[in-house]
């Protein structure tokens, strides 16, 4: 039996640990490592220098430090960092893959509370529930509405979703359950493989043209910028709704909102690019349905991120692989 | 081989037949079954004397007439009535039971939309969604909203289920896939029971206390009228979220307005008994979702429900068991 690992948490000054670790988290941690100053995060800026160079394992959260040559030279022990959060890109370096540090995300948990968002936006919108429900307040009766309700229903309505990301892939999964003709977009992905995923691979123009509803998961990427541009826009049939929990720089906003002003197009965006100011039609535009970006982890949500990675660590204390180690290749494709 | 069974068509001359039984169901129809007329269905005062004679099966949409024995005597022949809607209590006597005759329902089908809706609203009430696009239309910022950001989240929240009727179990199912801590009420349910559907059993007032999310799935039965009233609802933690997709009358809507006009509660509503008249604050508070009774089975959904027969028809035919029997004993207890 290995010693217990020794472990080093760190996290920016401006998210409570509490917010992320609960008592139970502490409890499990402090069973399987050892933590100098149980609790405890430190801010990048203040990782005491000892706890950093004895560390077996880091814990960390957002605001990690960059992972160079200069702060891994004060962490000559370090062997894995566990970040219960999403992406690593920004702080992980060629310097952490030389020296086989190994890096676990918590990027699943984060995908999580995006995928709900979305299909609870899919289901709703295939009822074209936020719509009656304006129409309801307008009209003050169901009569005048009962034409509309021969054009909704969640079955064998046609659904596209643009990228199987991580999101994207557990938007794919969450749809098996109900009865719907999927698409996908996805230029990593086969046709086979997005049969698996119960979705039918189409290009991208393809799937603007067909589906009533459209969800974007790709990443942001200067590939991806406007995918979703005046000429796509256009392409989407008439009486669509487009999601966006993604980027906002997915989508040209000008064109959306003349689509949106005119009323041929829905949308349900929790982001948008610019953010939208105040005179913004997105706010009063009864076909859209605007969230302020609380589609991602907030809240009790956090505790999955914490809990996903006290995992995590329990798995590294006991020998186990990590179950989400993060490739060096698949940092480069992913946002 | 058996001779295919001969089957009559019966339905309310306001439904058009291909709203429920598009081309390619009555293909199906007509290649297990011998049908006099097909693609034509009759309103319950137009049956041809003749077709109900010989008639094997009655292929049954909204506009049943009474099965009492006056109309029985008039289909010596019929064994089975296979029904493309939900509750078939309206036309089913005891002579149906004393004939030997069986009843097929595609409820199973008409429950899905409902626990859909209703799946996506617990989705979004977890994360505010509904509450939060409110304040940032008002506010046109997400600056002050940092705070009720801490609030949410769909991750060991606990969502309340009251009935676990055919939807309220399609719900608990559907509930699986998210981390959410559920809480079942329902009389009928053992404690076991509820385990097996992913659900703690707890009295009714325990539920209303505990949850942040209530969803109301019992039957419109005379001891269920008012089953969440003004001591339930005040009951209701600060904030909670009632859904009502069952019945208006399972609600006292004047106690719960109340609630929602102090900001106490919030809801999301398709059923509300009375009607909501053109002044009802439910149009217009901020923190009522309000749909026009839209949960349920409509345009491309009625398809699903004219398959779910012509599958039960094709069951008939090939003399498999009916898959959606209704017993008499089950009949008693439902809606």
């Amino acid at each position: 039996m290995p010693e217990s690992p020794r472990i080093l948490a760190v996290l920016s000054p401006n998210v409570p640990f509490d917010d992320l670790f609960d008592a139970a988290a502490c409890t499990r941690i402090e069973s399987v490592a050892r933590w100098k100053t149980p609790g405890r995060a430190y801010g990048a800026e203040d990782i005491p220098g000892q706890e950093l160079a004895e560390a077996d394992v880091i814990l960390g959260g957002w605001g990690m430090p960059v992972l160079d040559d200069a702060f891994l030279d004060r962490a000559p022990n370090l062997r894995a960092v566990i970040y219960a959060a999403g992406s690593v890109k920004h702080f992980v370096t060629d310097a952490v893959w030389r020296r086989g540090i190994q890096v676990s995300t918590s990027a699943w948990a984060n995908a999580l509370p995006v995928a709900e968002y979305t299909v609870a936006a899919i289901l709703f919108t295939g009822k074209n529930a936020f719509g009656l429900r304006e129409h309801y307040r307008d009209a003050r009766s169901e009569d005048g509405l009962r034409s509309e309700f021969r054009r909704i229903g969640n079955y064998r309505s046609t659904v596209g979703i643009i990228g199987a990301s991580r999101i994207g892939r557990r938007v794919l999964t969450l749809l098996r359950e109900f009865d719907l003709e999927v698409l996908l977009y996805d230029p990593f992905v086969t046709t086979e493989e997005a049969t698996e995923l119960g979705a039918r691979k189409v290009e991208l123009d393809e799937l603007c043209a067909t589906c009533g509803v459209v969800s974007i998961h790709a990443p942001e990427l200067p590939s991806t910028r406007h995918l979703l541009d005046a000429r796509r826009l256009e392409l989407l049939r008439d009486g669509a709704t487009l999601i966006n929990t993604a980027r906002g720089s997915l989508v040209d906003t000008d064109a959306l909102i003349a689509q949106l002003t005119s009323g041929r197009l829905n949308a349900v965006l929790d982001v948008v690019e610019p953010m939208p100011a105040d005179g913004s039609p997105l706010f009063t535009l009864p076909n859209v349905f605007l969230t302020p970006h609380v589609a991602g982890s907030f809240g009790r949500e956090l505790h999955r991120l914490g809990d996903s990675a006290v995992a995590e660590l329990e798995r590294y204390a006991s020998g186990q692989e990590l179950a989400h180690a993060v490739s060096r290749r698949e940092l480069t494709r992913s946002a």
